[in-house]
């Protein structure tokens, strides 16, 4: 069994990488708003961020531990996750939902005329209301408020063992869980029961909770992977495909299986021996030294046109999806540490199959954190 | 059973209320970026919001239906959601995510010199990468981007009798989920095992998905109502709580019960029952005209102090937490429609313990969503 939780030496050497970055690009300080980026310095975990109303703020700076201002409420859970220097204001505060302390903080932190990074790059997005964020600008004329030049993507893009060890547990939970899907899917059961039920047997596997299920059903392929289930009873012919990010103590798996409800067509063979070929073809393929867009470039030879998802494959970890994105112009090089999804789509005369599995990089090639699916859909 | 999904008299309702709203605040547009604001317009419902990768856009022109700017792998669900003018790009773009296509489309649809609103006040963030947005404002000289005047807050406070329904619904079933916590919850029983059982539960008993869940236990209180669980067993008197935000058909509850392992002391029993009263006296008191201020104060006169919580309830619907805030400075008038949590907590030689129940306003006063908890907390 994986443990819960990190080292202490594993927080400080993300820290001592960040300052690092940092000094090379000229930052005096971090400002951290959502759960990823303050999860990742101070392993503070809870569901509690599935609540709009209080923004929570980091402050990495250049030098020493990271400061949090946070609302009162999670003092007690922060101080637990070890983070010593914390700053609570009661919130929510309508006046001044913790810009003022916030402000007053950077000024301490940042000396003047230093710049403060906050993320501003694709995938990221500023959690707290952009009315307080220009308020904020107001209340530190001497500093200046830029991007964060890339740095949290660059620390987050390179897993440790012990963080891929998190995503490999949830693949396996999730692994048991598609495995034991004949008891939960067959003709007849309706796609929104068979959504429930496929929840509870990921719980009864061991996730921690289910922050991502999608899915589809019909004849021959699905209309998308986005959708959530109607209430239509599978059917003779069906092709079922079930897509889950489960988190075990705060790491994503993301991958899917397809079932042929009765037994499939040619074109539904065929087309889900493609998918598993070109997942092949890419784990075989992957290697540090590569880029992403190479990755994409295998599979897309061996599919033969792509469907409008727009990628086949992605990162993961914290989050369900992460950089690097793989399409033709990602030219991240791969290194050993990264985690990927490896995602093939066709279409059918049905609408789209698609595939999914997730693997590691290491600093030879590559290793399969999922259980890998057959050549065959399993049949329902 | 309630239906799934809203007639289109809902949506043309809420259009038609965001476009007399935004007139009166001189505002040519609305662009919304998060999950519940683009819904709110749509019923676009999916929980592939999970994926941090691709920025979704909705605009509301002055006059005329919602028009969508969003990846093209969700235009299929947002078609058949009903939005008939749909714009889409292939995403993730490294060089252009969409942004450029969605400032050719409000430049199109909003004359020059006009404004554009984006919510930007408590409990709203952009979801966007900042930088994207600030390449946006340089591409649309001619307009302003500025807040939306609250003109989303205010739709949102006040729900009609079908969207009530859906939280009732959601009420429901977490309210037999709580009442079969005898069968997972026992002495002896580890914290994180209860949890994942509760879960369980809610899904078997009709819960769509559990985007939230957390609580505590220990002896005579816990130490706050946010972390996740631990691997600790119960212990004779511990006082458990779970609390969960739920989801049916996209609409939320939020409430909590506590539990007694074995016998209360009677520290933990005057405790429970000074919640329930606190609870009681808001929900007789609750009606149109008076203030969600009010409602603290009521609360606060029987409870005597405060926890670290920040706030005594709190509005809710399609996000786990909304507006206003049962605090002192929340002037909101209560209106019919409005649907509120009472979460009244405590201090105890333990930790706290909080109570929670979920209230709609009515023309003449309040009704529970939420079947009521006895004075008596339920000993396991």
């Amino acid at each position: 069994m994986t443990e819960r939780g990190f080292t202490q030496a594993e927080f400080a050497n993300r820290l001592s990488r960040a300052q690092n970055a940092m000094a090379s690009k000229g930052l005096g300080a971090l400002l951290l708003t959502t759960e990823p980026e303050v999860r990742y310095f101070t392993g503070f975990l809870t569901r509690f961020w599935e609540s709009p109303t209080r923004p929570w703020f980091l402050i990495v700076p250049a030098s020493g531990a990271p400061v949090a201002v946070i609302p009162s409420i999670g003092a007690s859970l922060m101080a637990r996750a070890g983070v010593r220097d914390i700053r609570t204001w009661s919130a929510p505060d309508l006046t001044d939902d913790g810009v003022t302390l916030l402000a007053d903080t950077l000024a301490e932190l940042v000396p003047k005329g230093e710049r403060i990074g906050v993320p501003d790059g694709h995938e990221t997005h500023l959690r707290m209301p952009l009315g307080d964020f220009e308020r904020l600008r107001r209340l530190l004329p001497d500093r200046l408020l830029v991007g964060d030049k890339g740095i949290l993507r660059t620390l987050r893009l390179v897993k440790s063992d012990a963080e891929i060890a998190k995503i490999e547990t949830a693949c396996s939970i999730a692994g048991r869980a598609f495995a034991r899907a004949p008891e939960i899917a067959a003709e007849g059961r309706p796609l929104d029961e068979v959504f429930r039920k496929f929840q509870m047997l990921c719980l009864e596997e061991g996730a921690d909770w289910l922050p991502y299920l999608a899915g589809g059903a019909g004849p021959g392929g699905y209309d998308d992977v986005i959708s959530p289930a109607t209430q239509r009873p599978l059917a003779r012919g069906d092709v079922l495909m079930l897509d889950t990010g489960l988190v075990w103590d705060g790491y994503f798996c993301d991958f899917d299986r397809n079932w042929s409800i009765g037994p499939p067509a040619q074109e539904t063979r065929d087309a889900h021996a493609r998918l598993i070929d070109a997942t092949a073809k890419a784990f075989e393929t992957a290697r540090p030294g590569i880029t992403a867009a190479d990755l994409h470039a295998v599979m897309a030879s061996v599919l033969g046109g792509e469907t409008d998802a727009g990628r086949l494959g992605h990162g993961l970890g914290m989050s369900l999806t992460e950089w690097p994105s793989l399409i033709p112009s990602d030219q991240t090089i791969l290194e050993a540490g990264m985690v990927l999804t490896l995602e093939p789509g066709v279409e059918t005369s049905g609408g789209i199959i698609v595939h999914e599995e997730n693997i590691a990089i290491t600093t030879t090639g590559a290793r399969y954190l999922t259980p890998v699916a057959a050549r065959e859909a399993v049949v329902l």
